[in-house]
């Protein structure tokens, strides 16, 4: 499981993010993480899984899997296949992403089974507590409507992260808590610990900065 | 564009064709089209489409492409990213994997744009006819109740095959059209190119057969 | 089936529309219909559905059924329910409901089992064309960006309107074609009619005017 | 709210059930209700809410709001649309009808806004315990592979009921539990309460018995 405190990069469909330019990101984190000891992990696109895994240390994760054993579904994304192209973790029920209740209680099977590390993404902290009765690795806290914003969740709304923290806890005091959305700088990230977080979950703050390096450092700094 | 008459096969997310299991089936085919000079693509999972691109000269497909544009979209499939990773096509619009009606409009503008060969499926005579109307390259017809099954649609239903060859050619005469549910062999690979159609897609035909190299070779025949 | 020219009133799910205020537009509209002889029809919620068809004499419609015959489909919207409950007609893949290419073939396949008129939408030409392969009674062309707001389709952009009847008609001369999106008073209605429509399909224009009744007799002037 | 123990029937949209068969089947449970003091609901199709509410004492409920406030959204089920038809609940997310899990939050959230009394369904242990931390008024447990079967989840799986009984209490004790599957019987019934729950959601156990009086009057029995 992911070494905590940690800051997930989630890359989207963003251009800057696809291919080789997925992989740069990795590189740039890897030499990072490895240089500070930070705890870091990148989600790609499937398509990117293979070629990421295959150059850097660090964790790399797919950015969802479909509540389905391997057989007849074309085009959905197998837990499995995933693995075996080398992610080590997946994130579930991301906000552009959303699962109908049950299959999110499917996927974490699913990614259990597969010793696959998780952290399921819920909107506010009743959907925090609700997702902690599966008991998943983690949780991460994003309000959708701060997501790609500009304001970190951490100065925008704190409650929404002490409060899921605390509820969570209340229901499963192995489950760890991340949180998200507006996330840009080492600031954020040690505001997110203090407010008992285990790290944070962030991806246009890193992939749409012009210097990514310095944010990565930044970001590091913060932990 | 595929040169046809032509074999598609879909691994699906079948355990026997995902990771190096799928590049096992791309270099069969690829050793067979190459000694046979007969037309095949393969479609694969997201996660394997780089590792069977990097190695065979017959083209790699995808199995979906999402109606996206780069962006904000955790986890769905860019056209940007199979294209990236080596497929030089991809189906829409399974029936494993159904879109809105004015999503397949915006996947196949998506595919053209990026010049990805295509292939809708359509499920009847009438979804052919209403997928012609967006000037497709390929529309693949295939009963949903025939799928997986062990009689070939090209003898439990031909009356679909040449009538969605029928409908779609009135409505523009360029589009192809293959038909798929149950082709197991050669001749019913001949039988649907008798019925007017320019190939066929298949799955389990291939995947789920104890010697996949006595099937395909027999499948090449019947072109 | 509906007369032409016609106006289609949607009501969706708007508070000043909802119970008894749904009945009084439509006993606004029926009054008006009856006095001028303008063909119109009201689309209403499942639930009010009984409630109108009981007090006018104009159609009343549903806005939506679901691809699916009677049986164990708890919460979703049987058309025989609603022809049941009063309703003459339906809405088809509003561009607020859009349902997946084989559901909108099953929709109007239940439709004219039921002999139930119906209205498909659609989003630009190409699904117009694409529409029309199932012969349906209606297609509405609603560009969704213009859906709610100020500016007509007919102003915005005339050619999505006379583009579709062109291309609908190419395909099946028995359809015909009504267009909505921003359609606000008579001079749109009768730009529409020029265009070719044979009506328009309608929301906010009334349901959101302070003085509705001067808005439909403003509409039924432009017929 | 409900007075437990109680029978909650779901009609579905079965044919048995729809229109007036469905006003037939709310009047002879309101009169075997009324007879012996036993705690009956009925939830109908939206179409048909008004036409049972205004003829029945026993609470008629929704089969299903949408995640939706009022506004632009053509042909969704909207909570106050459903209590303005007569309607005093609702279910939410039965297993025909599955919604996502921030979704459920919302529907949960608007039903106690407008004092709607509201069943989540749930389908294991695992997702009754998550439902239980948005503290709805009811969690009816129903394993899928049952519904609709001829052996009562009472028999076929009793951990299913005790072991949502516990979580759900553990997490909210205010929360009752029912349960559901195959429930056909007064002994079903009993069976169901020395198990913990607080009564029975059933479907076809009533609507498709061909004496509906004998079945209803057996199940009351076993309360």
């Amino acid at each position: 499981m992911l070494k905590t405190p940690t800051i997930v990069l989630n890359v989207k469909t963003y251009t800057e993010a696809t291919g080789n330019k997925a992989l740069d990101i990795a590189m740039l984190m890897d030499e990072i993480s490895k240089e500070t000891g930070a705890s870091m992990a990148i989600a790609v696109q499937a398509t990117d899984i293979s070629l990421c895994a295959n150059k850097v240390s660090i964790p790399v994760w797919a950015e969802h899997i479909d509540p389905i054993k391997p057989g007849s579904h074309t085009g959905w994304t197998l837990a499995e296949a995933v693995k075996n192209a080398g992610a080590v973790g997946t994130l579930i029920n991301h906000s552009e992403h959303r699962l109908k209740l049950a299959d999110v209680d499917i996927c974490i099977t699913r990614a259990k089974e597969l010793d696959l590390d998780h952290i399921i993404c819920s909107n506010n902290v009743a959907t925090s507590k609700a997702i902690a009765a599966f008991s998943p690795n983690f949780i991460a806290v994003e309000p959708p409507e701060l997501i790609g914003g500009d304001i970190s969740v951490t100065t925008a709304d704190p409650d929404i992260v002490s409060g899921s923290v605390e509820a969570v806890k209340n229901v499963d005091k192995k489950v760890k808590v991340l949180c998200g959305a507006g996330v840009k700088n080492g600031k954020d990230v040690s505001k997110a610990i203090e407010l008992g977080a285990d790290g944070v979950l962030l991806a246009s703050g890193i992939v749409k900065a012009k210097d990514k390096e310095l944010v990565i450092r930044d970001l590091a700094a913060g932990l």
